[in-house]
């Protein structure tokens, strides 16, 4: 890699790390926004709104479990509200080597170990079991290749075309844009991909998956990521709204928490990131933010 | 393997699944005088004494992902109480063939991939944030070797001194009646293996673990694997109502459902049981019975 490469990369990770924070921004404003607008006659619209706290970490230099020379951290941002019982976004931005163990599975380490990330991840689980719980997440990360990754989908308690059709349209037309082979690819990925073999059941209503992404032409590729994050800005909020102030049932609570578990069992046995993560010496509570605040195995 | 062992094995696999049988009858007896004897002040007072119910499953003779000739079934004894918010106590006896991927794990595998096994697996899960949580299980295992496996260990919201010695003092006398050496042993295999290494935190306060046992005197081994059983029926039940009619606090609660994510994590992630059953085909809701009714992460 020559110096001028060197430089385009770093301003293209600042700009890629950028992004990811403003997106965050957004995100938790438009969040603490429904939360004010809550007046639906369920129990939760006695609670005061919720309002977002940030915890920032750093990546500890020596302790994870990839050694080498680690760096960079993240911060958390946690609300845990009247409309949303518990939602994390974080963004993160590390940079460190991968151990002997990950290296043949990453592109562009089985030469060079070093690797940098940066992205932002969100899980919303809503107090109301007729507002769908959602996940969205981007990435950009750079070894000696680079690439984007990420994608939204939704996990409803009790399906609704509407919801799913509106959702789906919003990733379709964020992926139109930019490849209009991108949507039936990335919307087949997502339901391979969010899949519980053991319950031969979708974890919910898909949406889109990528990962490994590289054209060859990088601001392409970073527009397309950056969309993903608006089309999910624009849609989910609109689906919150929809049910938020809906009439729900002590019955239809129960199903909710029902269906959490196999959110729990998806992300603790079948997620790559969760178990990457958690077995590299990641920041564990960062990583399980994802992991909802009330789960029942009846 | 001659006729004449085979009469044998035959023999000394009826004899441990009757065994088993058996226990798990002894356990639900035991655990339902329990149920009725609860008068303290907490809420669950007020409910009726829970009862097992048993749900009887076959093992799908084409249906497993291992393939082959299987067959078998168990029995799913479950509970859902007013001292036991959760307790499943499983029996299986079952045969068939290990899939490739798992030949070379297991002891006697690699060449005839046919397999016997019967066992007794316990969970439960009080209502009671200050009555600990257990597991207990035993199981002999049939290739072209055979061995018996098992354990019991403990998992308490609040460590409690008295609860632990007790509960290792009783697991200790099992072992030494047999070898003075597998208390050791045990102890530190089991607090090796119910360990979360993502939390850096044991499970609970240990037991005993053990594993391939075969040490050419399969009466001895049985009788030891036996005395495992009464051991656990002998001091579980005192632990229980030590503590059963004691208050307990809304704060405390809270804690018990938090202590019960990191139940689930260990689970999920860790445990070898739980993942190989999941992965060859096993029956489902008796594997995932161990989870907790209600967890928490906050």
């Amino acid at each position: 890699m020559t110096d001028g490469e060197q430089t385009t990369d770093t301003t293209r990770q600042e700009r890629a790390s950028t992004w990811f924070s403003r997106l965050r921004d957004d995100i938790c404003a438009a969040f603490e926004a429904i939360e004010d607008e809550l007046v639906g006659p369920n129990p939760t619209s006695a609670h005061p709104a919720g309002r977002f706290e940030r915890k920032a970490w750093t990546r500890d230099a020596d302790g994870g479990a990839d050694g080498g020379a680690d760096g960079g951290g993240g911060v958390m941002s946690i609300m845990r509200g009247r409309v949303f019982e518990k939602v994390g976004v974080n963004v993160s931005t590390v940079q460190g080597e991968f151990s002997e163990d990950f290296r043949a599975q990453i592109p562009g380490a089985d030469q060079d170990p070093r690797f940098w990330a940066s992205g932002i991840s969100l899980v919303a689980h809503p107090c109301s079991p007729l507002v769908p719980a959602v996940h969205m997440n981007t990435r950009m990360i750079v070894t000696t290749k680079g690439w984007f990754g990420g994608g939204a989908d939704l996990t409803p308690v009790f399906p609704d075309d509407d919801d799913t059709d509106l959702f789906h349209a919003a990733l379709k037309g964020a992926c139109d844009v930019h490849d209009e082979a991108y949507y039936p690819k990335f919307k087949d990925w997502c339901d391979r991909y969010f899949f519980l073999p053991h319950r031969n059941e979708p974890r919910g209503v898909g949406g889109i998956f990528y990962d490994n992404l590289d054209t060859g032409d990088w601001e392409k590729d970073f527009a397309f990521t950056q969309d993903v994050g608006r089309a999910f800005l624009a849609i989910y909020p609109k689906l919150v709204r929809r049910h938020m102030d809906q009439s729900w049932s002590v019955d239809q609570r129960r199903k909710q928490l029902v269906k959490r578990g196999r959110y729990v069992e998806f992300n603790l046995i079948h997620d790559r990131g969760t178990l990457f993560g958690l077995k590299t010496g990641g920041n564990v509570e960062a990583i399980l933010m994802s992991l909802p605040p009330m789960t029942a195995w009846p």
